[in-house]
């Protein structure tokens, strides 16, 4: 959310924040100017969204979606920097940043390789170390998590498919997204039914899921998210703010 | 302090540190990567300076010293940003920002326009109300501050002369910076006995003054520190934090 | 033209194109990345559409549209090295730049400023003497291409009104955008068989007109372009390439 | 050369003008705004040295040293962009640009990625099929520009030792920078006198070299550009323009 930048504008952030329980909200690095990252921080609370901070790349071209070989301990400090400016506007209105979840390339990148997920491990522990890390369920980052003693969500993307070892294929494959509602939603009902994702090959990947990820900046998303939420509300799921699942 | 960017170096800041008590850290936008923040962070711990945050516009190329004509709107929350992702790197470090002093144009800017200033003042108090604002002794912003009920600390320049309206002379003029440490130290003796500053045309603008400002990209910056530091010693002036000062 | 950025998408250019006879292309400052740069050559080279550069000040967040207090000397180098770019991706396609359009605010400042102005138009020449100017009809940038041997196209707005002074009205002003397709095209009629613009005042400041320029940004700029394109037609005006009218 | 950056100075230009025949000049990508490319040209044309472009990724913090995952699409026309900038300061003042060599992590990616080596090489055959593509000498790079017809100055490296690939030691090994003026004296000559080029483990690896290379950021850089410059006088090598080697 909040991935407009001035005035190039990206997302339909209004129509989507009813059907989400948490905005993961851009920081000024890849997308998200401060004043509207001030606008989504108010957007969040009227809707009673619990407020996150999504960490990128300095890359407003790139959109944060070009992996940048940046030293382990420039990460560690863009990351705590970009949460730390999220805190302030979130604070300045009487709201708090309960979670982190990393952006594009840099989410990526730390997928696989532990040394960066301990480098945005160690950032978001120096923001507050009370803060959720909301980390692939099968990635670097859920280890690195957990090994800083941060609280980890794990997460499943609603809205994109998986390769053999658990990782979102990349936006370079015809299929990687998932634009069709239905298929959404019967995608995240059965991640939840089964305790596992699948990989396009159809492997079976066990793991538990406490959050589902869409794309706000994908035209779709406001469709994919309220069939989601109807599906699992017709399925008996309760749709719960994450703090009241990561405790 | 804090103004190296990357591989571009500026200022001698492990120099300057041991001569003053507060520091004016670059908050990324038009100097000081989030490393360099951090690193200045460490720095001013282990010398004990105060640590404040130093935002300024978005500017790299222009070092933040080009006005621009930004939106009030985007002035107020463009300061809480850079102070938030500055109070996150402190306080990893168990450090705290106790002040704010704006940079460059930014600062030029809100010298005269009371607009401008609040904008700044209100980003000020949006981060943390208890931040003392450090507001050029005659200017726009000190009056800002004040309306808002935050503490502000009346500001002169150790290396600047002035105009006749109690501004700063613009670094165009050819002797707008002091660059001798004793007509600096000589400058800074004389509006503390005279509880005024005086203009290049002679003229006197009674004022309190709590903080001497140096700006840290002069090459000439440690010698009018160290010059300064002595000659105030010796006038049995003491040095104070200012949070000893301002209550 | 050419106002997206990686993932931030801005204007309907294809639509646009076949109603107009000369592109102002974005050259990576304000808006226009290099790759969207080389496809807007495309794009207008498809349409037989004359390519010119549209420099403006390096801010992305701003769109160009918040002035900068820049130095001369950096807006005349800035100027050209935009120029110089697109001219490079437009030659790799068999195509010239014939013109150049100040973007925002840097058109804004120069309309007045006749430093600026000249500085304009010295990167201008500096980058190819024959290009024309196009330069809003009632300013300082007329003067300036005039003074420096350039050939000058008088440039009047579709899509904007004017005051008393010959300038736009700011977009601060409520009423400074014509969105009304009808209302565009009996403006642009109006001025065209007048001699002369009308400011909101009613003020009738003659001028010749060489050029009408529309934002391509506006959501209602290929309706207008279209309406205006049918009623010079229809009142059979030649709409010719600029290259046909200055010589 | 051209690294420095508004008020961030980088190198000693003038110092080092006077002992090359070539100069790589910063796009104002990595480094090197559009004044500071105009005063570069100035100073090479000055001491008659032969200007190339030195095209970087966009990264000012990183210094244009940190790979960045670009499409190749993007990365050719980042390439041309950057060329056509410098081709128009240059031609403004009489001069033209006749050769190129990429930048940092740009170059070094291009050493083993032959795509990327060929994005490269069509962005310098796109700006002018005259330019002469600097290629480090057992490169992609250096395949690309024959595929492509360009010609190809194969270079090595005064100041930087070697793996056994014939690629340049990374910046993270302690030994990968040459700074001792007498060693690269050595170094350069051996390169010459046995036509090959030698690996930190002693590996001979044969190969034409046409022109060497020394970063300008270095502190040694001058020292170093002196003495070898000395050192090849002695041993009756003549120093040629590459417009003079590479017909």
């Amino acid at each position: 959310m909040g991935e407009s930048y001035g005035r190039f504008k990206i997302g339909s952030d209004s129509s989507l924040m009813p059907f989400i329980t948490s905005a993961n909200i851009a920081c000024g690095m890849h997308a998200g100017d401060p004043t509207v990252m001030a606008q989504t921080v108010t957007n969040a609370i009227c809707h009673e969204t619990s407020i996150g901070a999504h960490p990128g790349f300095n890359d407003i071209w790139g959109f944060g979606r070009r992996a940048m070989n940046m030293a382990v301990r420039d990460i560690e400090y863009l990351v705590t920097y970009q949460i730390g400016a999220l805190q302030a506007l979130a604070q300045s209105q009487g709201a708090s940043v309960h979670h982190v979840k990393p952006h594009g390339a840099l989410n990526n990148v730390a997928h696989d390789d532990i040394e960066v997920a301990r480098a945005i491990g160690r950032g978001i522990k120096a923001a507050d170390r009370d803060l959720i890390f909301f980390a692939n369920c099968k990635s670097a980052m859920a280890k690195a998590g957990e090994e800083l003693g941060l609280r980890v969500a794990k997460e499943a993307y609603a809205d994109r498919r998986y390769d053999d070892n658990g990782k979102m294929l990349s936006r370079d494959s015809a299929d990687a997204v998932i634009t069709d509602p239905k298929f959404a939603a019967a995608h995240v009902l059965r991640i939840l039914e089964e305790g596992a994702i699948f990989s396009v090959n159809g492997k079976r990947i066990p793991t538990d899921v406490d959050t589902f990820c869409l794309h706000g900046d994908e035209p779709t998303a406001v469709e994919l998210a309220k069939e989601i939420h109807s599906v699992l509300n017709i399925n008996n799921f309760d749709i719960l703010p994450i703090t009241d699942i990561i405790q």
